[in-house]
Order: structure tokens, then sequence, then C-alpha cells
């Protein structure tokens, strides 16, 4: 249908959009389409949030003369398929996207309302939603993120076209994936932990509020997303149940574990139950030290320059393994390490990447303690 | 006793100590006292430990030639005891502490094997554990943060009055609480948000690691602690199992209820049935929301300066109400808010303080919808 069809320029047009729904990412993306001379129409059913919006510079609240190039709907999860609905209804796109962190429900809804899918394609900007508003709203709240497309087999190229346009203006990264691959990915890596973040926060809010005085920065951390806004993430949640509960269900299960377990050590009056509980709670642990590992990255520690070390090492049985556990004995995070056996075969030299600091006073240790560090090898890597 | 007894200077007397066992905290505990001019004795079960540390500049390995003013006890938990009553076996020092972050069990054990008490004083600094070992240590570790001190009936007053100038010259804050208030407290802030951590974590560890490739900031700062110490944790959870599983048992309760109300959503046929579940949820997620406020200082927001508005009233019913709405609407967090009434008590001013982005939008878009706001009244406040 004409409404699918790209010109033959290389760029799909993108000049006019309509922002519905004016709240902290509707804002900013109005305010990086307008940045870039996009003329941007806002709407919202609350008509301050849009003049605010209008107020910093994200656009008009003057409605459009004729259908604009896309319309982002920036509703929560339940209102994009009536509001899509509507906005088809008019003519007030040529194409249409929607910013919900949910986007196999709103699927069916759309279906089951009747929309025209082929102008629509679902997306996601994955960017903190811990302040709302259109106050809080920035240009370059997406740059560098991701922001996910869900494209079905009846999405037309324009819509898609568009909106990879729509996201290169606002410096995001566009990711492919299935509405249900996102919906499950959400699930795991955002619905989740905002729930048990919720759940640690309400556990501290005690009539004796002396303990919470003392919080540190891990507990301040792990609560800070449960200062959102509990409507929207009550939204959010309903939209994606099924695979939250499918993953608050493995957590629970965990959870019954690690209360299991600690309540037989409270309890253990014999050493080798109590060895038993300590190991099952240490793999435990363990796994969450993997899964911690698994994300990408760095994890903690800024980016900084390391010290290469060469370490000789015998052919002696064991000799690698008691140097590592030497310098694990140091505290000395090794970052990187390799092995080179020398000509003859008989020795060899372990090359390790540590921080300045260990790279400043573990050959003196080591040495001490009988092992032969070439100290010319040391060099700072970035 | 003769041990209890303090000189009668202001200060007690800290020119020698000794630290057992030179991991993060004791290595940085004994780079604060040498930084001070205090001669240090450094002493772990692994000698390449305490190597490392003196070849930071944390003391020297060498031992004391007699008792020592204080000797620190930087071991886990369940060495705490075995540890005191070897060093006071051996006369090692005049007076003792720890730093483990559970004290009651400790101090059971300690009573059980015969040790005396009254040089003895808990301890506990609250610091950082995402990093191990001596390499990591900081002689500012401890710099402004709490040290709680859990002086039992026993306990002499030299004990604490060398600790207390310890404490000062790592800068820290004492404060002083009975050991099982501590070992609550701890439960609440520190143990059960490790666990739940690593809960979380493990979670995220998958055969398709696709999803945790787009993991935001949110789920990031909620399992970094995941990626401490496998073992230390297991043994902090370990010697604190008793309240941790209290705390625990409430937030499975919490989980478990979550879990039903989202299911119940995910299957709901009937409005009235999904308004219920949605209205549970939002609930649970309002009870993170004040949990998340009651931990004390400002959340996410960096310090900024404020800007003030005056907004001008008139009597009729609801107009304050109506105000804050539409304030709230334009996505306006308000810092400070007052209200005062002028002397002939129809009109009142509402004294706004709001960030300098709302007071700059937010007077125009008022007068928009018909209030008026004075102007003049807008003033920066720190």
């Amino acid at each position: 249908m004409a409404a699918g069809d790209i010109a033959l320029a290389d760029r799909p047009r993108l000049t006019t959009a309509s922002v519905i729904g004016t709240g902290l990412v509707g804002t900013s993306v109005a305010l990086a389409l307008t940045r870039h001379g996009v003329k941007v129409h806002l709407q919202d059913a609350d008509p301050v949030a849009a003049r605010t919006a209008a107020a910093l510079g994200a656009g008009t609240t003057v409605a459009p003369p004729g259908p604009v190039d896309i319309a982002v709907l920036a509703v929560p999860p339940a209102f994009v398929a009536p509001v899509l609905a509507r906005a088809q209804a008019m003519g007030a796109a040529r194409f249409y996207t929607d910013v919900a962190s949910v986007k196999r429900l709103p699927h069916e809804a759309m279906t089951a309302l009747g929309c025209d899918l082929s102008t629509f394609i679902g997306g996601h900007p994955m960017a903190g939603l811990e302040r709302n508003g259109p106050c809080s709203a920035q240009a370059g709240l997406f740059a560098g993120r991701p922001w996910i497309l869900t494209p079905t087999s009846t999405t037309s190229r324009g819509a898609e076209e568009t909106v990879r346009r729509l996201i290169g203006l606002c410096d995001a990264v566009p990711v492919v994936m299935p509405a249900e691959d996102h919906d499950r990915a959400m699930a795991l890596i955002s619905h989740t932990p905002h729930l048990l973040s919720a759940l640690l926060a309400a556990a501290l809010e005690r009539p004796d509020g002396s303990a919470v005085k003392l919080a540190g920065q891990g507990v301040r951390d792990m609560v800070r997303i449960a200062g959102g806004d509990a409507r929207l993430w009550s939204d959010i949640l309903s939209a994606n149940a099924g695979p939250v509960t499918d993953v608050l269900t493995e957590i629970a299960a965990d959870l019954e574990r690690a209360i299991s377990i600690l309540r037989s050590l409270d309890g253990a009056r014999e050493a080798a139950e109590a060895d038993r509980a300590t190991e099952a709670l240490v793999d435990l642990l363990e796994r969450g030290r993997r899964g911690h590992q698994s994300l990408p990255g760095k994890h903690g520690a800024p980016a900084q320059s390391y010290t290469e070390l060469h370490v000789l090492i015998g052919d002696e049985a064991g000799s690698l393994a008691r140097l590592l556990t030497q310098v694990h004995a140091a505290g000395v995070n090794v970052e990187d390490m390799s092995l080179d056996h020398a000509l003859d075969r008989e020795r060899g030299v372990v090359r390790l990447q540590v921080s300045p600091v260990a790279g400043a006073v573990l050959p003196g240790v080591l040495e001490e303690f009988g092992w032969e560090v070439d100290r010319t090898g040391g060099e700072e890597r970035g």
C-alpha cells in the first residue's frame, strides 16, 4: 500500500512529527528531533504537560495542518493500541511508532482494534525512568543507548526506515528483535529488577528508622530504581505479567533455598551439617558472581591502564598454580594473563596484567618468596 | 583491672598497633594508622598478604617486641573469637578490637572461649567490600563513614577510648549500639541486599546471553555487590543467619504476593479483577517508594540550587490542589513549598522551590492556565 512505500532518496522523509504524550521520554524525543530541524507537534492528555514541553523548546502545541511524517506514541503500554487506532482513524501520520517498554500485549491489542499494522513499528528506547515529566527531559537522553525495534512480517519498509532515521537523530543504536524476545529480555533485565528493588525498599521502611541511617552505597544502589513512578511501573509490570512471573518464580525458588540454608545454619549443631549448608550458600553466591560477570563491560573498576609483569616459572608441577595462589593472596586482580614457554621448554614466562599499584608492589613481594620477576618487562598499557 | 585503666592524659595512648589479617579492611586501617605515625605490625595467615601490605607502606611484618597498644582483628567473623583468645593468651596487646560485620555470634564465642572481655570492644567500620585484598586498600577508606562500636557492660573505658582514638585516626564517625541492634540493622541494610543482589545476578546467567547485552544502569547497580567474594559473604551471612532469615522471610512473603498479583493480572478476564490486582501492585510499589524515600539524604538528584516561585491563589475551594496537580503534570518536582496568607485572608501566596529548568519554564505555562506568578519573587537559593 501507498503508506508503505518510501521515496527513492537515500534518507526517508522526516521533516514533521507528532509526539503524543509529553512525559520524560516523549519530550526527550521531541527535543532531539527539534534540534535537528524537524517540526514537532506536541500533544498530551494533560494540556499543562504539553505546554511545559513546548516551553522547554520541544516543539509546538499547535495541531499539524496535515499528516506528519511520523507520530511517536509516548504513552503507557495499555494506551498504545487505542491511541494508535484513533490517530490512524484521523490520518494523523504517514507512519507510527511507540516507546513502550512492553511490546507483545500492545501489538495484540492493535490487531484486536483493527489497526493498520503496515504503517506501525514497535520501538523501545532503553533510557532511565527514575525521573518523570517533561522538566527532566534531555535531547541527549538516548545517546549511545540501544533502541529496540520489533518489526513484524506486516511492517512496511517505509515505517522501519523512517523510525531508523528518528533513532539516528536521537543518537541511539537500533537493535531489531521479535516482540516476544524483547518482552522476555525486559522481564529479566528491567522489570524483575524493578520489582525486587521495590520489595527490598519496602522492607527498609520500619517504625524504628535507625538502621537506614547507616545505609551505604550498596543498598542505596539497589533501591534507587524503586523511586520510580508506582503507577507507570504497575502498568509496565501488568503488561508483561507472564514473562515477569516466570523470572520471579525462579528467583522465589532460590530465595526459599537461601532461607532454608540459613535456617539450617542458624540451628546447625553438627559440623557436617553446617559445612553442607555453607557449601550450598557459597554455590548460590558463586552463581550470583557468575551472573554479575556475565554482564558485558568492566564491572566496578573505572577504566585504567595496566602494568605488565613477567614472572619466570620452572617446569616443576604446580608452580603456575602456586604463583597464582600467591598473587591472589596479595589481593591482586589479574586483568589478563598469558604463558610463554621459552625455547628450552624447561622454563616459561607468565605475563600478568595488573593495576599500577599491584605492579609497583608485587615484584618485590614475589621475589621475597623466591620468584624471578623480569622488572624490565613491566610496561604501561592503556 | 589494670588493662582497663586509662592514663589521665586527654588522649589514650596509641603509638603501636597490630593488624591481624591484612585484607582490604585491615590494610586500610594499617595505612591510616601508619600515616599518623603509629608503628603498625602486620600479620596474616598468608605471609604473601602480609608482605604485600608491608610493601604498600602499611607497616612492618616484624613481630612487635612487646604488647602493642591495640590489636585490630581484621579476620572473618568465625575467626574473631579464636584469634582473640590466642592473642590474649600471648599478651599481644593492651586492648583489642575487630572489624567484622557481625557482632553477636563472635561475642558469644569469646565468652565460651573464656576471653577477657574487658580489654575487647567490638567494632565495624562501614566501608565497601566489593574489592578484596591489600592491593585495593586505601588510608581514606573510612573517611566520613560510620564505624559502629558495640561495648558491653564489661568493656573497660580504656578499650573504648583507645578504639575511639583509632577511629579518629581513620577519619571515621563512631556510632555506639548494642550488638543485637547492629546485627539486625546489618541484616536489613547490608546482608539481605547482598543476598538479593546475588539471587538477581544468578537469574541473569542464561545459556542465551542476548538479554544481558541490553542491560542498563538500573540492573547493573542492583547486581554490583553480587560481585563480592562468595566465601567471605557466606561467612558473614552464616554468622548473622537468624536476623537475615527474618528479613528474607518478609521479602519472600511480599515476593509471593507479587507473583500471585501478576498471575491474576496475566489471567484476568474481568475488568474488576484486573483493577483489584492493579491496585494491589501499585500499593506494593508505593511501599517500595516510601522505603526508598526513608533513606536519609537526597536520592538520585545531584546537589543543585533551586529557584523560588511565588504563585498567587484565591480562596476558592481546591485552588491549591489544582495548582499542585498542574505543577505535577508539568513534571516539576517541588523541592519545598510554603503557603503564606496575605493580610486580607482572601488571597495567598504559594512559595515553590523548583529546579532552575522548572523555574524558567513554569511561570509562563502557569500564566497560560490563568495563574498569577510573581516573577520578581524568583530567586536562586543554594
